[in-house]
């Protein structure tokens, strides 16, 4: 029998809701399977800052690395100075546990509304960057608050970083069926990291000759997510892009209610990371409306991540019968409810 | 009698047959009026670069600089290198200009379709910083083909450009009905630069008390624009984000066949530049398929700049009519012929 240690940050807001429905149906699925779940909590985030002025020490983090995985609800509070937690916890996680690859499918789910008109059939992942590019947090300020203020941000990309996430989307572009890989830069403009980029798709295309590649620059990638997302097959792009592409993407196919993400280390030197896409939305928070599905796909995907891939295809299947209904539903069900049917659906 | 002294920009691919027909509309909107229009032709774009090397010499800025306003057509060819036409002619022109309002209205004209199923009312302006942010060209790299290659970019953000940009946004949001001003920043990301816009936004609202104002992180801002664009009303923004949105704008609001643009240089310090959204398209060039549209809707921005308000109104009222029919139209027509069409109806 083999146990999954599994290091849960339910974190603000409505994250701990829909966490304990996303920890609700990985148990469903890992029913008489022989595999276990055990589960350490910690407490990061809001309160634990408010209460403490930490975000995330090194204790916290070297508890964080005996684990397998780690499921993250949502973290963030108004009450919190903006970029507090955001760059000293939910990005300190993906930077320390190089979380290079930031995986987030755009998948338009059968009898799911899309704001568009025509959306077709849209199925495709966005390889983000992690660990670079403006997220570095290599910027600063002089003379600030007088009318002489510089507030600079710098945008960091190595090839080390750029070859190895982009490897990664080649590899997914080669074992899905249209073997087609978009990458999404501007190198009109950001012509150093831009061509960069470039180069290293042009080389790694020769180990993965069978992936067709193209390229748009982002603000046409934007165009192209509303007008014709069934172009899309794999997109690899850096860390802001594929942050706007993301939102972007799930807006298209139902909203940040259903959008899944992994941010993996491929290598297992660390333990990689699924999470909703969306935040800890304070203003619905303890009310018992947020949807959990985005935190059951999140699931799917740590499930993949450790080679269960029959049980990620069974949650994945579950939310996709759980979304066909849904339009002919007579009300909205709580948070629980659904999480409750889709545990219920895994189980059947 | 008055004349403009229009420089005319025509560039690469479609620019040339587009900027036709803004000059045929723009001479429609001013006979009778006592305004006359010269026109100085600036022989800029691909071609002259493979003739010269050159992109835009200190002689063709100082000549551009002698007129009241200059008309650009598009700029940008594939057989010129990434970058070299963009850094070198199109943001030149903008830097040197001192073009740091780029206006990009976003507006969803009665009978055009959008690719949105229920767009609802469209009518917003993006105000995008045009003189620094990631644009600055400040970056560069090490060991460039290297395993040990960083490329580095560097978005430079002061408190004299943010504060000027905010301003002119905030004197556009006080003029129309809703008055009302949304930031978008990544201000939990890029914490120097987009605090530095928060507290600017804090400070000049001030001065405009009668406009609200709210904030959307980028990536949330995508999502608005998709699912309910009537909540927007003026967007100001930096110049890597108003880039990206101002695409997704056009998307929604019909592509950008129909997107104008102008890069304003509000102080008056140089002539400000007006120009289609869209760019060069080779893959179109030289068809007659290219839609004058979006360079039409430039050259009413060009005339409301110039202070000739009554002809830019016709010239939008012409472009709104000529879109009210294009529905029933029994067939698509030609540059040519959609601009015949227009500069009749302003005409008429
Ligand atoms: C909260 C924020 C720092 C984060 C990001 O920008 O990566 C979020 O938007 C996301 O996409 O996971
Ligand atoms: C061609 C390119 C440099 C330009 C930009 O990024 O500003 C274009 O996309 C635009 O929006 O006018």
């Amino acid at each position: 029998a083999r146990d999954i240690h599994l290091a849960v940050v339910a974190g603000d807001g409505i994250g701990t809701e829909v966490v304990e429905q996303g920890l609700l149906v990985l148990d469903a699925a890992l029913a008489g399977s022989g595999v276990g779940v055990s589960t350490t909590d910690f407490d990061l985030g809001a309160r634990r800052w408010h209460a403490t002025g930490e975000t995330l020490t090194d204790t916290d983090l070297d508890a964080i690395r005996t684990h397998d995985a780690i499921l993250l609800g949502a973290i963030g509070d108004p009450s919190v100075p903006s970029g507090v937690l955001e760059r000293g916890l939910l990005l300190k996680l993906r930077f320390a546990l190089d979380h290079y690859v930031n995986l987030r499918p755009g998948k338009l789910f059968p009898g799911v509304a899309s704001p568009l008109a025509h959306p077709g059939d849209v199925d495709f992942v966005v390889v983000r960057e992690g660990t670079e590019g403006p997220y570095v947090g290599n910027g600063g300020a002089i003379r600030v608050g007088t009318p002489h203020e510089v507030a600079n941000e710098v945008s960091v990309n190595t090839a080390f970083g750029v070859e190895r996430v982009v490897r990664d989307a080649f590899a997914r572009a080669a074992a899905r069926p249209r073997k087609k890989l978009t990458l999404v830069h501007k190198h009109n403009v950001l012509v150093h990291a831009g061509h960069l980029w470039r180069r290293t798709v042009e080389a790694v295309n020769a180990e993965f000759p069978d992936v067709t590649v193209d390229y748009l620059h982002v603000d046409a990638a934007t165009i192209f997510l509303v007008t014709n997302p069934s172009r899309f097959d794999v997109i690899v792009t850096d860390n802001l892009f594929g942050d706007i592409l993301t939102d972007l993407a799930a807006a298209i196919t139902g909203g940040i209610g259903l959008a899944a993400s992994a941010n993996i280390n491929p290598d297992r030197t660390a333990p990689s990371m699924f999470e909703p896409v969306h935040g800890s939305a304070p203003d619905i928070a303890g009310q018992g409306k947020a949807d959990p599905t985005a935190t059951v796909l999140s699931v799917a995907l740590l499930l993949d991540h450790l080679g269960l891939h029959t049980q990620a295809k069974a949650v994945e299947d579950a939310v996709a019968a759980d979304l066909a209904g849904r339009g002919s539903a007579e009300r909205v069900r709580s948070t629980a409810e659904v999480g409750k049917d889709l545990a219920a659906r895994v189980a059947g």
